[in-house]
């Protein structure tokens, strides 16, 4: 064990193991998720070479090997619980996006949520048992966020009661699908129905694309893989162009939207049942920002607690360099941060429970709020992890740099986050509609329930407001209810603002869709300060549940920390405050921030340690838990592939003879 | 051609190749340049792979080839002014480092500044001829910035007039250095000279790596790969152990300070003489730093113009997504930003080779704010072309994390300028000092020249304005000058805090160091706000030079932007201004900036055009200058290596038998 990271460990002021149980939610959790974790690193059917050395075509190749050992151990150890699946595969793969991800988590619940009885019959089973692989294939080469302008036909002869499935443009090639490349032999396409000369709308259907046997595509399937990228390595994401490819009636999708064998299409009851899917995904990536901005805090504060590096005082030995206050600057915020969005991670799952209880029940009530609460935090904590990871990295020097670090890796594999499943403006705009919407509903003197409950209170606030402008209210920026408060008036400000732009653009005699166009830039910023007022009441929300002390006290500077730094990140909006004149503590936060992060210094290393990365998780050589970052990176560079000749190659072909020329 | 973007083209309002002579600062230059560049693009030997499709020994391997082969035609064609050398090499290998890199660009440099002219024979002329290649190894594997960390050793031995070469400890290997792993047979080894018992600091020793002949690495010498990174792949960053390694007396670079047979050490005449490289070097990264952007600027803003998404109105064709506000407000300030970083590095340029010339002449008196100024602009321009470039991939959607957009190797090889040549949050607090040092002067009444004079003005107007401090001053937001105004007054105040808290440190009976470290949150903010204000003020003084009316009318539009947007981002800082009650202007340069948004777009594509980036230099589906994208991306795919064959083998090897097992 490094040294220094012995003395890090040995001055923190908390319990480390508690901390561990409080984000697992529950000691028991910790117990259950370490077992996963024993099972899989113990086991040498998982031990894998580090994909940084292998070929593209390899590292796939490995993937396939791991996915389809971990199908048989989950059965064989009769692991069951979505949950326990879950991290079980997190484990395998650590933390990587792997072939058959589509297949598990789209194809086989799309057929349980849209297969009927005949239909599991012919499919489920088959999928189950991996005869079927299957992908979900909705995005074409033209066509991402915005479903309706899918070009995919699917159009009914009833003559043989057959679908014949076309891509009629280049535009409308499937593309991007995971598995869709070379591991599927089915794909649900989403395709527009055609029947009886009538466009129908977007629909699903089983399509067939390689042979069950030889896993040759199909007559009229061109499919592949779609190339190398920024990450996903593993990933076959793929292309699909179908060319009049006939698959029978019994292969569209059924339990809801129907086609009689005459071709009649019969409508679905309702088109709220697909709603929640997207919800869940989107719920759940907030627990993904928060796991891999963790990740990135872990190897950044252990690494810059063993890196010693310049002088603060000429002749003493170099110092780590989590002393200097320019680093905690980058590091603590974001580790607060994490904290921050672990905690709303856990709200947005147990309210998605709650909620989803409800929609069983017949309840839709609270689902437009979640709706738009799962859009804007997905973008928010998306776009803020995205940006963290880097900082994370780049504050590693060099070495953040390397593969080793696994830096890079937790980036590109972590970014696309913030593109799919809603591409993350896109995502802000959905929120915006929602908060424009409700603050309408608040003027009208409807009394709100939930997160933008706020707008009613904000609405009074503001009408008592108007005489007394002139008096200042005095925040007080070390209590974290009043800057809850703050940043809920700052919220209901920028709503206010984004919904006068819309006015004044219609007053100019603009359509109600380009008043939103034009006012757009204010309405992103609106939802943004929606989020950010969110995640701040969310985590004092936290606190409350911490009965220990000495943890309840390492939170509260966290949660602080946060509040704090976001309103100095933020200045212009909180100064622009009508009620709120904090210029003059302005100067008082900035002094309380360097406090802060004085006070968290001793407990930085113990904080990221309480996350629980297992090492064979982060797979990093400079946030390895005993510290020894040095040795290990040697270690590592000595198997780089280019090390495996002393001599390469291009000496003979290219060098030595260049010398004959010149 | 797209008819989309013929379309565009036909709508801008200038003479996009007088612009473009404005940027290469000249029509001859624009000539020359593209005279190159067909001199390369049409060399059958020059033909390459996609190193996309390639795995990393094969990317090396191809680089060599092309490298070695641009040495030859450099020659043969007579290529002799450094520039043109230089832009020829970045058609060779587009915008990629390369394996000699370091050969050419510190090796030979370095002998020409440092050895004496036996030196020079012995091994200058081997290596321009390539028999000797070289690197240069200064970096550790525990030191980076800190120069006087440095831990490897080379000890004086009368006895036999050697010097020996050690690496002690682990963090003491020589690490990071470009081509040290497999191309180099000498380095450049930067170590601690001790002679007679007494340690002299750094010294620049040649030491031979490996066998002239065999290319195996000597006795005593551990060589090889550092393994994969984010980026460089071509390149052999390399790590050198050395054990007792012994080298000759004239093996030291001595044309300056030496050591004498008997092991005297002689002084050095001045310590400045290294100084001017580090700027000049620093100077060329903000040009990269406008080049990486503007390529991602014209990636992000053709294919905005090719792609169609979603609706503004409903029922009408999907608009062009460039006509989404969102979308203007990503990408148009940074191509305000990559056009005002072109002209600061025309600018740094200029200013390095007059300074050069002064400094030719001894005198020295305007280099330490060349250099306090180029440490800051290349972390001001770094940091955020480093974000930008994000912000414009992300833009595509899903297909900008595709390879084949070129935006993730424009990233990964770009963002390494945050860290090299000095980490950026150094070069910040670099420029702090001289900005804190300039200040003081200016206190104690001193006549300051260069870009800090306004810390003289700024003085007065703090000294005269008191008495009227509650009568605000009203900034005319329509003009470049009273911003220019407003950049500098942030700065000065800036400056001004930052020089407060080290004081109030002080009080606090602090020591200079701990004040200083205590306060550089405050200074990278002061020295952040500086370097605004000078590319402000660069990027308006241009705009005097340029006669054309149309293109000064554009340029003008994105200098507003590019000012506009600086204060909104950052409007705490100049909210707290307090001769400048701006509050009430917020919203008025909001509402001017989407009027600059709305102003540009239809000159956008042009705008990049006039960058005139070559096709083959940007090697993107997404930006190709015929906006022909999916058919290119289409056929891209199709090269991807794993689909050179239809059926993978990891199907016969894991996922047909599987089906058996369940």
């Amino acid at each position: 064990m490094n040294a220094d990271i012995l003395k890090e460990r040995s001055g923190a002021s908390f319990d480390v193991e508690k901390l561990t149980n409080i984000l697992d939610d529950g000691t028991e959790k910790t117990k259950r998720r370490r077992e996963i974790e024993s099972l899989v690193f113990s086991d040498e059917d998982f031990k894998e070479q580090d994909p940084n050395f292998l070929s593209r075509s390899e590292r796939y190749d490995q993937a396939v090997r791991k996915s389809a050992q971990m199908i048989l151990k989950i059965r064989d150890y009769g692991i069951s619980d979505p949950e326990e699946i879950y991290y079980y595969k997190r484990c395998v793969h650590p933390d990587r996006p792997e072939p058959l991800d589509l297949h598990l988590g789209m194809f086989l619940p799309t057929l349980l949520n849209q297969a009927t009885p005949e239909q599991m019959d012919l499919f489920f089973m088959p999928a189950w048992n991996l005869h079927i692989i299957g992908t979900y294939a909705q995005t074409e080469m033209g066509h991402g966020t915005h479903l309706r302008g899918l070009e995919t036909t699917a159009t009914y002869d009833p003559s043989t009661q057959e679908f014949v499935l076309n891509s009629p443009t280049v535009t409308s090639i499937k593309w991007w699908p995971g598995g869709l490349g070379k591991t599927s032999n089915h794909a649900i396409v989403l395709a527009q129905l055609y029947t009886l000369g009538k466009c129908h709308g977007l629909h699903a259907f089983v399509v067939p694309i390689r042979d069950m046997n030889t896993h040759e595509p199909l007559p009229g399937i061109l499919v592949g893989d779609i190339g190398p990228k920024f990450g996903f390595h593993e990933v076959d994401n793929g292309y699909l162009r179908l060319d009049n490819v006939r698959i029978p009636r019994d292969n569209m999708l059924m339990k809801y939207a129907k086609v009689e064998p005459n071709g009649t299409y019969v409508k679905p009851p309702s088109a709220k049942l697909t709603y929640g899917t997207m919800v869940f995904i989107r719920s759940m990536i907030v627990g993904e920002s928060a796991r891999a901005l963790s990740k990135a805090c872990t190897i950044a504060i252990r690494y810059s607690a063993v890196r010693h590096q310049s002088e603060i005082r000429p002749g003493e030995p170099e110092p780590q360099i989590l002393d200097y206050q320019t680093q905690q600057y980058k590091l603590f915020p974001l580790l607060a941060e994490a904290y921050a969005f672990l905690f709303v991670g856990q709200y947005m799952g147990q309210t998605y429970n709650r909620i989803n209880g409800d929609i069983n029940q017949g309840d839709f009530s609270e689902l437009p709020e979640l709706h738009a609460l799962s859009a804007g935090l997905k973008a928010f904590t998306t776009w803020a992890a995205n940006s963290g990871i880097e900082v994370c990295r780049m504050s590693c020097g060099g070495h953040g740099y390397s593969r080793s670090s696994a830096l890079p890796d937790i980036y590109v594999n972590f970014t696309p986050t913030c593109t799919y499943e809603g591409e993350n403006t896109v995502m802000m705009l959905q929120t915006a509609r929602y908060l424009v919407k409700s603050y309408r509903q608040a003027k009208e003197g409807r009394q709100l329930s939930g997160m933008v409950s706020y707008l009613n209170e904000a609405e009074t606030q503001r009408v008592q407001a108007q005489p007394v402008s002139a008096r200042p209210t005095v925040v007080d920026v070390n209590d974290l209810s009043s800057l809850v408060e703050i940043y809920k008036l700052r919220a209901a400000t920028l709503i206010e603002m984004a919904v006068k732009s819309i006015q004044q653009e219609l007053q100019h005699r603009k359509s109600q869709e380009d008043a939103w166009n034009n006012s757009s830039i204010d309405l992103v910023r609106a939802s943004d300060a929606h989020c950010h007022y969110v995640v701040v009441k969310l985590f004092t929300n936290k606190l409350r549940e911490v009965s220990d002390t000495s943890i309840h006290s390492v939170l509260s500077t966290l949660a602080l920390l946060y509040a704090l730094h976001g309103i100095t990140k933020n200045s212009g909006d909180f100064l622009l405050l009508e009620r709120n004149k904090l210029v003059p503590q302005m100067l008082q936060i900035s002094l309380r921030i360097k406090e802060l992060l004085a006070q968290l210094r001793p407990n930085a290393v113990a904080l990221v340690d309480a996350f629980d990365i297992n090492d064979r998780k982060l797979n990093s050589c400079l946030g390895r838990y005993d510290g020894n970052v040095y040795e290990h990176m040697f270690e590592w560079a000595r198997r780089s592939p280019l090390n495996a000749t002393e001599v390469h190659e291009s000496f003979h072909k290219y060098l030595k003879p260049l010398r004959a020329k010149l």
